[in-house]
């Protein structure tokens, strides 16, 4: 494997149709836009190419997200933007779901879950609900219609929220048990690395002795639901993303192109050792290094 | 299998000099003895038979715990109670650990650190500390001279706790990773099962992507730590308890008698079931079982 020379990244150019970005590590760190970032999705959309971005990060809604990226020069729309918290949103949509959910998760969760009209228990609504132990009996009431615990980051995980939840998994009839993503740790600051959503997620599998699906990557779900909505085909889609384990995998494993940038959590001495098996299609520095092909594009790579 | 017999408990109470007891589903049920659990050590203490009490739970210490038990009705030193967080004290002290602990848990936790010299942070002192979201640039302030992160049940757990404790784990100098115990679920209410410490342990499992050292039930250090504090050969103990994954397997591996009771978690269909892989060597109703043979013991059993 070596960084992809011009020619590699011409045939990419010309060969996907849908070009799926991750955001953090990929197209900004922190509040900072990757340079080149914003001329690359720019030359893309020159050329009528399908963009969108997807995240795990379940805490902020598909709106917030795209006014992220809209504020910091790069024009998304809503229905170009996945996030992990849509995606457990959008199964439920998916599967006709009529209970209510338990939320272990913030805002952005709750206004996806909200926007398929799924009721929601918990979340920023049990932030600082404590257990009462003075009782001789302690007890945590469970609402006997929820039907699903949806577990994304919480920042304010609590013991009460998480006794609620492994109540709603044991006691309640056929109760689903959904991770939005399962991501050990985050960049929610340039300094350190931050407890991610599987934190949580590992918590309530210890607890309750469950394991739970998946919709965030290197889950198929994102991008089955992708595909299918705006009609494009896997061999003509590419994942860019920093993470081997999530964005990477997930493109190899669900039939995509995947192209690693350098820029986020991966180094190249990583990519490339013999205990890496995860293996994309094309690496290089970051996003901006593609700009060395833009003016060899032929003029018939645009999309009609 | 079947239920032991007279003639089966005779044979115990012969072959077995030192008897291990469980606590909850064992000896008591919440705030109430079993019945004939004080006249059974009672009897084990007239032939000088050596007894001591081990339990998975981390928040109270040996002191409190023997305390509970001798308020019940049988005397009980603490010298004879160990605890899930007294081992996690006894292996730091063994193992001569000179670093401070980042505690996860309660006092009981704290208390039997701090006994064998251990310097505690975090625990009941970092209560109700969150971090401070509103900075730009969110940061977790980490002691250097945390050599071990220390886990057990802690009903006020906290993403701050949790950020703490993986920082630790990632950044300070081999630190070690020690679990009090791994338990799902734990009893500390008659209504309802409660997220237990397995539940703290697996949320760091899940952060830090390391796998920690096991020091309660059914890990062997306990067992290791009695036979030789106490100059009992494996052989010659044997466990009583309710829980076929902790107390049983706990015996059979570790190379003692084993005696499953079914006044606790596991009932006779469990046990028999042929899914079940655990066999404990004796099996009855309750410890209060024993009694049938109060007046069958040769005067040869007793130790001098």
């Amino acid at each position: 494997m070596k960084k992809a020379t011009d020619r590699d990244k011409l045939e990419a150019f010309q060969q996907y149709d849908a070009w799926v970005f991750d955001l953090d590590g990929t197209l900004w760190k922190g509040s900072t836009l990757i340079p080149g970032a914003k001329e690359f999705i720019e030359l893309l959309r020159y050329y009528n190419k399908k963009v969108f971005f997807v995240t795990n990060n379940a805490t902020k809604s598909r709106a917030t997200n795209a006014a992220k990226l809209t504020a910091m020069g790069i024009n998304a729309t809503q229905a170009e933007m996945y996030t992990s918290s849509f995606a457990a949103a959008a199964y439920l949509k998916a599967i006709s779901f009529n209970k209510k959910a338990y939320v272990i998760g913030e805002e952005g969760l709750v206004e996806e879950l909200t926007a398929v009209g799924v009721q929601c228990v918990g979340g920023p609504a049990h932030r600082g609900v404590e257990v009462d132990w003075s009782q001789a009996e302690p007890h945590v009431e469970v609402d006997p219609e929820v039907g699903a615990v949806v577990v994304g980051l919480d920042r304010y995980i609590s013991y009460y929220k998480l006794q609620y939840a492994t109540l709603c998994l044991a006691n309640n009839d056929s109760c689903m048990f959904l991770a939005c993503n399962t991501d050990a740790r985050g960049h929610f600051s340039q300094a350190q690395e931050w407890a991610g959503a599987g934190t949580m997620v590992a918590a309530l599998i210890g607890s309750s002795e469950r394991e739970p699906m998946l919709l965030g990557k290197p889950a198929s779900f994102i991008l089955d639901h992708l595909c299918a909505t705006h009609q494009v085909a896997r061999d003509k889609t590419i994942v860019v993303g920093d993470r081997l384990d999530t964005d990477i995998l997930w493109g190899i494993q669900n039939g995509a192109g995947t192209c690693c940038v350098l820029s986020g959590v991966t180094s190249e001495a990583q990519l490339l050792a013999e205990s890496n098996k995860v293996h994309p299609k094309l690496y290089m520095s970051d996003i901006g290094d593609f700009l060395t092909i833009k003016n060899q594009i032929p003029s018939n790579c645009a999309i009609m």
